[in-house]
């Protein structure tokens, strides 16, 4: 079986860890959002692609949500008492996928080919890609002011009031190598339950992806990233809301519509109406036993559908 | 009073230390071989600038010789965990000096700016100026062919038969902001007892320092790296042998001919005969007092020099 998923950070993580634990022998590919990657203090730094590779190599800080377990801070330390800056940390041992890949690319390589190599070291079976290696840059316009995406959602914990997302670079952004063969040859593609405003979005916002994803045969199915009508973690329903979405499965329906075929949303929420195929499970991820789960039913719940 | 002191690495920083902490009052200011810097995982690190910062700042690592006290090593573990390179060790903390370095002379920032925001953040009573804000490439062609510094000191360990030293950039290299004015206006010169062929030498090699060292009023006094007839550490006897140089004080006062007047040897080595004046004092600099006692016995020996 090949599954592909378009993720984000942690959500998707713990999604894309459910399926190679629920699909042992299955081709997984993780088309990862880069609309979040930065340079900051001279290194190109790829939060959502690094938490797939912390999370899928048993090596992330569960408990913190992003980074790594055990991670040290003198780094930081260091950098705070030479007056650098210290508005986004970057772990001792995590500086290490930065300072690689920035200098790999700096040295012409894709950052497809890096983290494949990453991913490859450390021993990782689902192929983790980048959806793409030109740079698209999440952008949120806020009512302080237009921030790039890390300063939004870091410096300012998403504080500001945000008026509209826009992606720089993702129109003329190429998808990267095997995003769009893996799309095409899934037999089901599944949208990991992140932000869809700010973790999938820019992936659909290449145009090939989207593409490829209007076109693919298979089944597509999204997990809502909602709960009972509450995001489970982070921005989501603050910036629904803020962007005029109702904070519900419909509105997510709707923003997906033409790109999945079903919703598998929480049973807390099995009554909602929806104008599409839904089905409702548990799905709130906390080990294992649940991340694998939730990969179950999607790809369950996908087998069911008729997409003739 | 004013001193003006030519330092390498670990030796020179001894004495630049020693400096500080028997003339307080001074006005001091290091001008610090850059030679040894080189490009490395895409990060700029400058060796004998960062132990200058390090050992003035207190934050030296006195046993091992280089790098921080109470460093952690967690970005080099993950670096080999991801097939970096890992023949150069770069500590966690150590990381900080490097990657904001590397960030701001990207921006455009002279290095000699840099390193003396950075010496102003943590305190350090001496200026801190690199040799040259221009690229300056210690070179050393052996018997198993032409090598970067590093490669020749660090990945081996100095082992390979040195055939000769070139400073690839000298001869076109301006001196840093600071350094000529110092020299000149210096009411003491000091060459640390560096290594003469590879730490001093490149300084000596941009052609203005040369000159203003030649043209210096102030008594120039070099302190001898060799004790005994011994290098006190590194492969400066190795070198001067292989280079055909005589292990002794009389080829260390002939290789500075007509760039010092004075040269303080160890009393072990109080017998040579000299072309030139020399006092013995014990120059073996083991911790504060020692380092202070070196400094004091060579301001008093340049000011019993008469320059006229």
């Amino acid at each position: 079986m090949k599954i592909a998923i378009l993720s984000g950070g942690v959500g998707g993580a713990k999604l894309l860890l459910g399926a190679s634990l629920a699909f042992e022998g299955a081709e997984i590919t993780a088309i990862v959002n880069t609309g979040d990657d930065f340079r900051h203090l001279g290194l190109h730094v790829s939060p959502d692609v690094d938490t797939a590779l912390y999370t899928l190599s048993g090596k992330a800080n569960r408990a913190q949500g992003w980074g790594r377990e055990g991670e040290s801070w003198a780094f930081m330390t260091a950098v705070r008492s030479l007056g650098g800056e210290d508005w986004f940390n970057l772990g001792d041992g995590d500086l290490a996928l930065h300072v690689l890949r920035s200098a790999r690319l700096a040295g012409g390589e894709p950052l497809s080919a890096i983290i494949a190599d990453f991913a490859q070291r450390w021993g990782i079976g689902p192929r983790v890609l980048p959806m793409s290696d030109d740079t698209v840059a999440t952008i949120v316009e806020t009512d302080e002011g237009v921030l790039e995406f890390q300063r939004y959602f870091v410096a300012r914990r998403c504080d500001p009031r945000a008026l509209a997302i826009r992606f720089e670079g993702a129109a003329a952004a190429r998808p990267a190598p095997g995003t769009v063969e893996a799309i095409a040859a899934a037999d089901v593609i599944l949208i990991a339950p992140s932000n869809p405003l700010l973790s999938i979005d820019p992936i659909l916002a290449v145009p090939g992806l989207r593409a490829a994803l209007q076109a693919a045969g298979a089944p597509r199915i999204a997990v809502s990233p909602l709960i009972g009508g509450q995001a489970v973690k982070g921005p989501t329903a603050k910036l629904m809301a803020e962007l005029g979405l109702p904070v519900n499965n419909q509105a997510i329906a709707d923003h997906y519509a033409g790109l999945i075929d079903g919703l598998l949303v929480d049973e807390a929420d099995a009554r909602d109406a929806l104008p599409i195929a839904s089905h409702a499970v548990p799905t709130l991820m906390t080990d294992d036993a649940s991340k694998a789960a939730v990969a179950r039913a999607a790809v369950a719940f996908a087998s069911r559908i008729d997409r003739r």
